[in-house]
């Protein structure tokens, strides 16, 4: 390991995503071998003191106020963009053209124009050697990618059905003081790219299949919210009181539509070639805390995933009938993805454990001189899915071609 | 017991339903207190052979061939449609016209037309003391009946989100042979009517609320399938063999739709007053056996059902925080809707409670010269709903009024 | 059906058990072919208006107030005995010394010596081609069936771990009412033959092995309790009042217990033969309402089951490693025991299937002119286990060889 | 954090515990405000090359290979130590008399002698400020640790059932290898010391109580093992073929035991005082792959926790009834121990935060010059019940006070 290049890493934003992405960064070399040795070389926020104190927290080596000026440093190779997505076209693309590497955290942007030019930005780089992937975790969640696995080893035969919710309840007191995640200058969307663009992103990746059509339904529950001192934290349980100022919520506050996959091309005959699904996401779903689900039937087996039991996978193999059932996979073998690294079998992983994953995919691919994955035309994907979602939404749910 | 006045039935159709209908007309006096007490007085079937054989195993004490002349009797009292749905119509309203009390299997009927002329027939004879129930048998369940009276009673709040999913397997295979079920001009529609239906159902008498507009997709994933000598069977695992006879599949295998529901005037200010739902109905959800599942989200607590485990209901009550959490309520309390009859608390209750809840409750209401719920009315609704998702569906999933 | 002869039956006692039969009797030869045909002949109890009104609610067709008088009657030809364990010597033998069937409530006994003589008649009556079974009818569930099959069939491979819960909390609340289950004088004991009964014979059952010792511990938490009027009662949640006179609990509320089993013959080398088990019985276990539990753990493979869960049998299979994992069994389909005679797939059954199975049992051997399983000398094992447990915990846990 | 005085950190041993103390010795502070800034100085283990390695992979700056060195070291104030028990009493009776800080894994000794004079040793040090820690770690699991304030507040009531398990299987396949765990002069015991210790720690704690006597029974099932090049594995899946030279296991595969406790004062009246106990520890339970599991049943509420979901706490509150049921408390709430330093609602904890917590409470208590809990002296309580346990198997399960 300490013989390893280093990787010199500057970060811009460091609210929940800046924590989770600085514990990965310094625990990654810590439990895999990567080709390239990650310093937290500097972190980057608008508010010096802000900034000073989260580096001495997270324990960056510098601190910088300006990204621009981030950018211009010679000790850094590579910039991680954790900050809200009206600001990620702008300094991904400013980064990539200074030559440096890009993780970019979801989603990608806030409209497909912005996608594609940071799209043309990636690929124009990538031919100079310099890389970049886009930040969807989930993908990094072992079970979740023990399931693409299976699917790609063709354990589920043609996939029929997809059905992807993710339902959180943090929203759903009224009084829930306002944050930039509600305010659409800042987040594109609500409930829809924060995380329904997660379960997009997971039930594609997964089935090996590109969505080809949505109908949707956005809906905001609740139009003002109280407006807090701090608008960039975590979403937690703050009530600020019935009599603060309020400010207009203007994102959704919850996305629901069906589905049209591409398919396999593995039928013929009399079945039918592509999956239908239903897409659920949704910050009012009171009980329900980081329910990241994601479940599909094939023709020969059934795989089912629920985030709040994270180390878990549910298979159901029809090739055991009658005595078939959905089988409780623990993912902690030393035969699944990123888990060999870790502690011995049923010893579960965290949250947290998905972006040290995430970290060891990078830096292996940037390593190896090979594009990550997912790239950002990966993301730009996701991006067009999510735009069609509100092009159906906004016009009565009429069917919209991805 | 012995001196109340009888109730005699006259059945038509002895298959799936049929032997449900049978066990439970025979079980309702020996575990409830009845005004009227049952008899199983004739079974009707077109097959002589077949009506007589069933007629002994069921225990009927006597059999017809012709609905028609079933209901020129006079020993009967009340007649029990269990056919498919293409003859519900004629046969309820003849029913009803020739004085008998009806119960209907669901849907009500395979069109609005005729769900609307069943209904003026049902409200016609009501005047008449003559009255007519839709066998919405879920809603007999004490876990969905407990979920209705704690709706009622204000703990759920305003309702925001419904999310339905009914999930079979047993067309998974397709070389499952082909049934009526599968035949549009017998059965209406496939898994939208089959089990959309109930859910359907479900949804709007727990929340209290009607569905006002549906946006919708239907899927037929197998085109055609072997034929069995009998198309009367139960949907089991037969296969025929790659070699037989084939017959179109003329319904749908899947059908998923977003909803709007009409609120319960609660709400003010800057909350929404609907909910928004989400519906599911398929018979290829590999390894779901009978997942009927209903969860509801309020302001204040949220439900949850699943009939794969029938004796539970789910509940969060957002007043607990920060323990709350998904309360399993094991629904066998003496308290509990229909359980006090049964056996001590923990001891489970089975299917074939439901349609013996269902004799309960319509026997009651007619021993009480009142309506039975649900009404034909109230089925002429979700009818509405169905032929709604039909018609968005037909149109690129165009949002469609209910 | 109609063809087949009668089989005359008389039975004692109408309290919880009563009822659980009556509908078992009705209710067996309308799913199932047998060779008898079961009919309600006599309800026998002491109180005169009670039996009356008992017989009229469950369908007997004639009454009796003392037992000898139902023995003495011809037409009688199968006696079922649902009476405290203190009377069921008494009633058994003379029984099968008049020439009747007999069915007897678990535990067959309340003493070793009683079920010796029991069986003694037992054994010598079905040299005459009358038979008697004691009912354990939790064997008669479809999970705990198909996992003794399973066992059967060497997919487990040599049993190394049993571990057996009966939970309940039906006694939690101290108020809860005193009934003849909480005297020793009729009951024989609490927990340990009320429901750990069960456990033990299941375990036995399942993992075709016998108990040979044990070390226990037996507890009484409350030592006295509320006088109802009524004694007989399921054991509800009546709380009679804290000024109500007080009798004396006189049996142990809980029981725990290790046990060694006497192994399958398979082992080997260097692997033990014998499994270990670890059993607990109480009514105190609050939360857990009929949690009938039971995990046999071998070399090749897992089972588990809860009763609060009854249709669904949990089975590991190591030979899927790294993707293995209990597999939730949904014991529904047809190929499953007793299953294909009711409902379509996933449309689970209830607590009284397993009277109704167990009537079908019994009445298909006795057809047969072979012994019905479980023997008197098949629970008289069970007797001495629970001798054992007794003499044990009477010892300081000293080990007790059975 | 950078104001904060170092506490620097030498450490035995590197294997599995090695690199989980690693872990959270560099996490704590990065989450947490701690009084002293910890330092990973110096990395100790027998092997120079192997220590050399390790100590570049887990990030320590320093290496000995032996310990008595390091305690010589003027640059180091706390001793953690990961080796196996035989060397605890050696080492840490050393360190503290050293002026070294002692944090030792569990089970804190081989013997009760040896845990005697630890806890002379450490209660001599700790007044002169020299503290120490036993290593349950399985206490800040945040769900055990919100159940313990549960039971503090009293919400429980009196306490009359505590079931514990501990079920694992990596050891079921005969072909596993030997490992140190498996020698006695190593480990001191097998199942029992390694997993029932973590049992019997926390149900003593949550509860607040102590067992006062046990009945037990210790098996070997396998009693040779294949000799793999290396004993101080992880204890994986290797098989390191049939035909490899074998060792003698010298330990207990399974400890089950029936258990009696101290009682908590609060009762009187017709109420016994103590609870009663059945535990199990196993790495046979083929299926189960870290089931530590304990469950708590009061007069008024119950608790159960599973740790392969363990953020997860169950809870029964029989004031809830007829509507009680377990609540599933997804213990990610701000308000829960150690949570709110860490993600949002609903983002999960994994296996190794019980170890950063662990660094935290001991660093706080340090900083505060305050006895850590749990101090040797509570260890040396539970190493006394694994003695009375070896004491009572080696007695025919005969009682034996603790």
């Amino acid at each position: 390991m300490t013989t390893a290049k280093p990787l010199r890493v500057g970060m811009v934003g460091y609210a929940f995503m800046g924590a989770a992405h600085s514990h990965a960064w310094r625990t990654a070399p810590r439990f895999f071998d990567l080709p390239l040795d990650p310093q937290l070389t500097a972190l980057c926020g608008r508010n010096d003191d802000g900034v000073r104190a989260a580096a001495g927290k997270l324990g960056w080596g510098s601190v910088e106020t300006d990204w621009r000026r981030l950018l211009e440093r010679d000790d850094i190779d590579l910039i991680d963009i954790c900050t809200p997505g009206n600001t990620h076209a702008e300094i991904a693309i400013a980064a990539l053209e200074a030559g440096k590497h890009v993780l970019c955290e979801k989603p990608l942007a806030n409209s497909v124009a912005e996608a594609e030019r940071m799209t043309e930005a990636a690929q124009a780089a990538a031919e100079r050697g310099v890389f970049s992937m886009c930040g969807f975790s989930y993908r990094r969640t072992p079970a979740l990618a023990l399931a693409k696995r299976m699917v790609e080893e063709g354990r589920l035969g043609n996939i029929r059905h997809v059905r992807a919710q993710y339902l959180q309840d943090w929203l759903s007191d009224e009084n829930a003081p306002m944050t930039w995640r509600l305010d659409k200058s800042k987040s594109g969307s609500g409930s829809l790219g924060d995380i329904g663009a997660h379960s997009i992103d997971a039930a594609q990746w997964v089935t090996g299949q590109q969505i080809t059509g949505v109908s949707a339904l956005l809906e905001t529950f609740v139009h003002e919210r109280p407006l807090a001192g701090d608008l960039v934290g975590l979403g937690g349980h703050g009530d600020v009181g019935a009599d603060a100022p309020r400010g207009a919520v203007t994102v959704d506050d919850a996305a629901i539509f069906t589905a049209r996959f591409s398919g396999d091309g593995l039928d013929g005959g009399t079945t039918s070639a592509g999956a239908v699904g239903v897409f659920e996401a949704t910050r009012f779903a009171l009980g329900r805390k980081n329910a990241m689900r994601l479940e599909v039937n094939g023709t020969k087996a059934s795989l089912a995933f629920d985030f709040e039991e994270m180390n878990v996978l549910s298979f159901y193999d029809a090739a055991e009938s009658p005595d078939a059932g959905f089988r409780r996979i623990f993912v902690t073998e030393p035969e699944h993805p990123y888990v060999g690294n870790w502690w011995p079998t049923g010893h579960g992983l965290g949250y947290e454990h998905g972006f040290t994953h995430q970290v060891v995919d990078l830096v292996t691919a940037i390593g190896a001189g090979e594009q990550p994955s997912p790239s950002f035309a990966d993301a730009l994907q996701v991006q067009k899915v999510l735009a069609a979602v509100e092009g159906s939404a906004a016009e009565s749910s009429r069917w919209q071609e991805v």
